[in-house]
């Protein structure tokens, strides 16, 4: 299915809703999850944090999404967080200026051209405004963080553009008190906010969005020092090395040919790419892709994208970057404060080697990868210990006493499961309904049950139904819903 | 234990830590979780899930945080949601100026009262700046939303100042898709933004905090004909009606003396009782306290807080309101959309009962009510269900091949449960630390391991230890932790 047909879906069976949508002045870039939605990513995160926070043994943080001004001066954003943009000067309309001149022009322009040369190029191209063809006015920079103010007098602060600055200002306490040793990761799932000039494609490009990071403090003398490299050495990886072509290797090949700068990031890419496979994403459209110089974030030593293609072609899903010691070197200029920590017998300054999941993009993707149109029925083949709706509960017919049975079954079922009661429409119509939004099991009431206590379950992928004993239904369903792979 | 020490019990073990303390502009109001709280929030959410949100059949929605001016207008937090504070005219002390004068003259002073009337009682009382003692300015409102500025045209957004707003602008488009029918439960989990004057007390009156809102829409016609009312009537509510004084009696007792308004409020006023005595809190020191007219929100037809008493004296935990249509007829008059839905044949603007529930406050409560010292340890009595880690793993000793199976078992578990594995100090001290942040359960492998491939489990709450099979502990470890009740 395409991205509009996907999207639909998602809207009509509350996934999503576009945000205070009843209001003229509903803003873009703003969506709400709805139930469907919310259980999705629930569920999303919690495999995220079996496979990488608690496998690898993280420090998982829950960190404040309003940060003083002082934290991104050290981190560089009040700076150079920054898009050019240009202003048509009858209609207002507001256009990144990089953009547009790439636009008309089909030539690559780098953001960070200065303003007098974007003013240049379209001067030189006779670029005007698309939409009233009138005169633009001067490039100029827009800050793409949202400024809030604090307290009675207006303290300066910022709603964070990236989860991470909370790990990196909680780093000292937390490596102390929780008794770390280099190398350690720490992980964040929480909200970041950008001023986006041109949000769209819903999920895609938000203005307030979920993030999932990951931040590794390492010894850059013992990145290869690193013996758990060896449990994902036979991982294959899809890596893109130059353009679009793609080669197929193990971690272990990879990283003997060089085109991986160490261990420690071939096991967290690897670790990355598992986690993929296990929620569900079509790996045969997904690679891992570096960055050229031109591309990566001047503070980068090296970087790679994770991308999967979709509908709207391919989409960066998780950043993976080598940030060296930026991070804590900036603020630990700006604060003053001593970011260094003992290894071994040293005082380290560590590098940081950084995953950035965007969570929002993810679920998208793997909606889109999971749904399929076969014959009369759509069917979304989620992973079963991801579907939103774990097991739908149907008497047969609504009389002779079946609802009532169905009820009960029901009623037991949902405290432990995300169950769904459904009576109405005929019996190929409800399951159609729960193949739709990808719950793997659906049980029914029948009339033998009345003679037995048994019920019939049916299979989402298989459509293969078998009968149970209502009093095993506990067990079954948490066997083959919690199937996590090992 | 008391609110110092139980904060200090939390920063040094990584349940809570001060936002971006490393800055000098670090800003009051704002706390971060650690990977102890991060765990034992997320954890009480699940048993919200559980008690509340599936056992009930609601809508969990997931909604934005920025929402655009129109919301507030209809919601009336533009012109309402704003405290009376003054200034000293020498040191820029800025203080609420209701509090500050009933500091000073004993006296109740609302905080409705008009800013000339508030200047007339500082005037006619000599109150004075309490920190240098110069002259006041005149009391001014300040508004206690946050303020952000969206798109390069700068649109008026602010942060939501409780979460309940995303329910009410999604209600109509979701209470088609998912083919809801009255009374339905709406419920969402997640931040809100009040710019208080006087943050204080960590997480007990913090300006980025958690809500767990909870906002059942009715046919008012209909509040008494609720069926699901018998399942918890023989729930027994400690009320206070009047002043502190309380009445513990069942739902059903409460229900026919007229204490509470309709069967509807009475079982969503039980589903929290029993919700916060499954989390833990000791029931004896709560009560559901009905607010005075001159207490409650205006809107509100009849309200209880459900209070708990903690070291800091009696604390809010949920406000629970009859909001009547007030929500949905502000919306509905501003959006110029209609909310109304059919009940039966007939087309209804839903009454709205909220349960709001602040979530910080509620960890904090549960906390401090589950520490004890008992001779010369510490200990959290942590539910085993909400304990941040759940299993303790240590070898007896770090020699004699020890660790290595400890390790093993400790890897093999770290991907189904939050596991600590620990081989540093006297086995005693590893108990002990495991007892004073909740971990129910530690397993100690032994010289009789290398025999018998048993271990022994020792309990936080008995310290009775038991021998158990290895390979049985998955199972023994899954029933014990996830022994919620029924």
């Amino acid at each position: 299915m395409n991205y509009e047909q996907t999207l639909r879906l998602m809207l009509e069976r509350g996934f999503l809703l576009p945000s205070s949508e009843i209001y003229p002045d509903a803003l873009a870039g703003f969506w709400d999850y709805g139930p469907l939605g919310v259980a999705l990513k629930n569920r999303y995160i919690e495999v995220w944090r079996r496979y990488l926070v608690r496998r690898d043994g993280m420090i998982e943080i829950d960190g404040c999404q309003i940060m003083p001004r002082s934290v991104f001066v050290a981190s560089g954003h009040l700076e150079g967080f920054e898009d050019p943009i240009v202003r048509c000067t009858k209609c207002n309309l507001t256009l990144r200026a990089d953009r547009l001149i790439q636009e008309k022009t089909g030539k690559i322009v780098p953001e960070r051209l200065p303003n007098e040369e974007l003013d240049a190029l379209i001067a030189s191209n006779n670029i005007v405004c698309p939409s009233c063809g009138a005169k633009l006015g001067s490039v100029r920079r827009f800050n793409m963080m949202f400024r809030v103010s604090v307290g009675p007098s207006g303290d300066e602060a910022y709603l964070r553009p990236e989860t991470c600055q909370s790990i990196f200002v909680d780093f000292p306490r937390l490596f102390k008190v929780m008794r770390c040793k280099l190398p350690v990761a720490f992980a964040q799932y929480g909200k970041s906010f950008r001023n986006e000039i041109s949000p769209r494609q819903s999920l895609m490009r938000l203005r307030e969005f979920y993030q999932a990071e990951i931040e590794v403090f390492f010894n850059p003398d013992k990145a290869n020092e690193f013996e758990k490299f060896d449990e994902v050495k036979s991982e294959v990886l899809r890596l893109a090395l130059k353009g679009a072509e793609v080669e197929e290797l193990t971690v272990s090949e990879a990283f003997e040919k060089g085109y991986l700068p160490n261990k420690l990031i071939a096991y967290y890419l690897a670790l990355l790419h598992q986690f993929y496979r296990y929620v569900g994403l079509d790996m045969k459209r997904t690679r891992f892709r570096k960055l050229g110089d031109d591309e990566k974030a001047f503070y980068a030593t090296s970087a790679f994208d994770f991308e999967v293609e979709t509908s709207l072609g391919w989409v960066e899903l998780v950043a993976c970057n080598h940030r060296g010691d930026y991070d804590l070197s900036g603020h630990a200029k700006v604060s003053k404060k001593n970011m260094m920590v003992l290894d071994g017998d040293r005082d380290v300054l560590p590098n940081v080697f950084e995953l950035s999941m965007g969570v929002d993009r993810s679920i998208y993707a793997i909606i889109e990868h999971s749904l399929a149109v076969e014959g009369e029925r759509t069917v979304m083949r989620l992973k079963p210990y991801l579907a939103p709706i774990q097991v739908g509960v149907f008497p047969l017919v609504t009389k002779d006493g079946l609802p009532e049975v169905a009820k009960q079954i029901y009623s037991k079922l949902k405290m432990s499961f995300d169950a769904f009661y459904d009576d109405s429409g005929s019996i190929g119509r409800r399951y159609r309904r729960m193949d739709e939004i990808g719950t793997p099991l659906c049980i029914t009431v029948d009339y033998q049950t009345l003679q037995d206590n048994t019920v019939t379950i049916r299979d989402r992928d298989t459509m293969a139904q078998e009968r149970v004993k209502i009093s095993e239904l506990e067990q079954i369903l948490h066997q083959r819903i919690y199937s996590y792979p090992v």
